[in-house]
């Protein structure tokens, strides 16, 4: 401890610290969506960060691998940190299922850690909140997934958005319509790029890759790509389709006829036959979330149905249907969208404090203000008024509250607001209550 | 993927899954702790679970490093998981501050990892929530740290509690007093032993370790084991440390002025000068906080006041003050307090489902009760009444709705009240309204 050298203050690469107004920001989003979770009955659970590597290993391949913090922890075992909350839930589900029952619906937030390349704004360290309608094969769940991500965004302050729906079944469908069912994974891979490279290479690809005529890929360019209203894109499919789509169609359906019971606006939900999301976990419905001013972020909020979650580590089959926020991505979104308020103050007021001999009395106004509901920081060393002031200002404090000996005396207290720099005095027995129509006032 | 072998569902010794009952547990007190600490204008802040190691061994010795998870990155970085939140406090502090500026009052909540011995119910994960107010000297701070934690036990249902409190100082005094201050090291490691060994075996110890003289000893023990109310402790200190001890005992006279003066109880707040807390670190004020029914799980609430927090990192000199509540024994202490809710209904309502067909008007239904404030479950598909009851049974709903098809077509709906098996039937108008007000009455 007498090395007087001094370690560099730094995080990892891909790593980074939360400060106040940040964290604030993710806090809010989080409540906000754990709010809206429980007003559906989801539960929350926890897994540990750490696992062993067979348990995190089982579904990916190498692309996971890679992706993996890993390494033998001083017991010999060959652990790793989770890469995402899927596969600690299918863990989780084949070792407590029995316990817990059927149906089961459940959220987690947490932590997850990817070795991934930092460009492009990534991370290693990111925070995922999913939720998972698990043990039921109903139709209902599938609604209410989007029910759920359509009120999350409904509260937060992000302005319109859209959720874009599509059953794996209706491609399906489509693909053995047009006679290319034995190349799915190929199709979908080369689908999934329309965005991004654009109709005609896909189409050209189509043909390269996965041995479809023209005409073939045509057709199926058309079909995921139709536009209109739900009710107009359903029928084109249908036209296109035939009876191989009936059934995902038919899952739509309902799926847009529970949204709309709901209150769900139809303007916040739109069919999108080219969404595929990925090629072999999902079956039925899949979900993606855009917000309107900012679609180039891609979707905050995707999931989709599957078959069974926990096959690698029971033979109890368990379908289900869930989705996953981005919260980082979202985070950034309110960022650009200017909607975080970075500002430190813990509190939205600020007591200042005078003379030391009156801590005591300070230490008690500022509970008394906390027993009315009322957030208060009190400022703990006797400085210059100036400098407690330009503190409130750089920290954001709404009002600071400024009791000097006089004001002691005469048993008052100003309130100052700090955005105008207007003050008012008031009795010690007001003080509460005026600075609670203050800070509703601003 | 074609391997039909199932891998076992396992966690790793020493860690554990959050199943919803204790989760909710735990995200109520941490919820309760966040709460007051935000009235306090304490601010949220996180740093990463991952850090590069010299950072993390910078003030640890041999000790920590056996406990870290420590390992090689993909690109070769020695990096380990944090094993405290004060360390990231000290080298975030150090990276920040200067942004921050002070005063800063932060609270951090994360999970922490030690690869400790897993014997007497000690985890390899476990959540921390720190909270420290860093840059000033001030007393203030040192009686806001224990109004934190009054406030936030008395706002936990966990019956009544005691905050110990002592300074460093007063043990430095009277050490020094004794002429044992040479000593200060091996007389606090023994004294610490008190509530474990004893008076006699403590004595014996400070004559053969620290070469005491059995009067030494003698009074020394006296000293640390007065007993009766705080005027009375403060008094006899005084006595026999003299003005060695009175820098120690007015630090603490003040605080507990202080918290007078914001309203706490007097039985609620004992100063207790055998209380050292760990030999190098701390400095002035100690706390550390007792439930008053569960005395032998330990401290829950413990911190104190230091003069340099991030010297390994930065030149800055940061004094502070702050503590840490021991969520995962808190936890336990509710479930032996039979506190803990676990049962696993994420909502107290649930709608059962009859006629499929209407699923659109269920899903109506429940979400014009939501609009009402109300968390609903609605049960994904159309099972037999009783199978939906005994669902609800045994998740721990406290109201079931019944609508069938006479109830569709009459406009009303059952409410059964799950403990008593009574039910009624209202108008869906009234549903609401009816559904809260027997949650208020259960």
């Amino acid at each position: 401890m007498s090395d007087s050298r001094i370690i560099e203050p730094r995080t990892l690469k891909g790593f980074r610290d939360f400060l106040p107004g940040a964290m604030r920001a993710r806090d809010w989003l989080l409540e906000t969506a754990r709010s809206v979770l429980k007003s559906y009955g989801y539960a929350p659970i926890d897994t540990p960060a750490l696992e062993y590597s067979e348990i995190l290993l089982g579904k990916g391949g190498d692309e996971s691998d890679k992706q993996l913090y890993r390494f033998e922890d001083n017991g010999g075992r060959d652990v790793a940190l989770r890469f995402d909350l899927t596969v600690p839930l299918a863990r989780f589900a084949a070792q407590h299922i029995n316990e817990l029952g059927t149906p089961f619906k459940r959220y987690h937030i947490g932590p997850v850690w990817r070795a991934e390349n930092t460009q492009r704004g990534r991370y290693r360290e990111f925070m995922q909140c999913d939720f998972d309608f698990i043990g039921t094969e109903s139709l209902t769940a599938d609604t209410e997934t989007a029910l759920v991500i359509h009120d999350t965004f409904a509260a937060l302050d992000v302005g319109e958005f859209t959720i874009r729906l599509n059953n794996r079944k209706v491609l399906a469908g489509l693909l053995s319509e047009l006679g290319l069912g034995d190349q799915t994974a190929t199709v979908l891979r080369s689908v999934d790029k329309l965005p991004k490279i654009g109709r005609e290479r896909v189409v050209e690809e189509l043909v390269a890759a996965a041995g479809a005529s023209s005409d073939q890929a045509q057709s199926l360019i058309e079909a995921v790509t139709v536009t209109g209203n739900n009710d107009a894109v359903l029928a084109q499919i249908v036209e296109i389709g035939g009876d191989a789509t009936a059934y995902g169609v038919a899952a739509l359906r309902a799926v847009l006829d529970g949204l709309a019971a709901a209150g769900v606006p139809e303007s916040r939900v739109q069919v999108d036959v080219s969404i595929a999301r990925g090629l072999d976990y999902y079956t039925g419905t899949v979900y993606e979330t855009f917000l309107d001013e900012l679609p180039a972020i891609g979707s905050v909020c995707s999931g989709g149905r599957y078959d069974d979650l926990a096959s690698l580590y029971t033979k109890q089959r368990l379908p289900g249907v869930g989705a996953s926020i981005g919260i980082d991505r979202l985070l950034a979104a309110l960022e650009e969208l200017g909607k975080v308020d970075l500002s430190d103050a813990g509190a939205p007021i600020l007591l200042t404090m005078f003379a030391p001999d009156r801590t005591p009395e300070y230490l008690g106004v500022a509970n008394a203000l906390r027993r009315e509901g009322l957030a208060v920081e009190l400022y703990p060393e006797p400085k210059k008024l100036g400098a407690q002031l330009k503190y409130a200002d750089r920290k954001g404090h709404t009002l600071a509250i400024i009791i000097g000996d006089q004001e002691w005396e005469a048993g008052t207290a100003q309130i100052k607001v700090m955005a105008t720099g207007e003050s008012e005095t008031v009795a010690h027995s007001d003080l509460a209550g005026e600075c609670a129509r203050l800070l509703g006032n601003t």
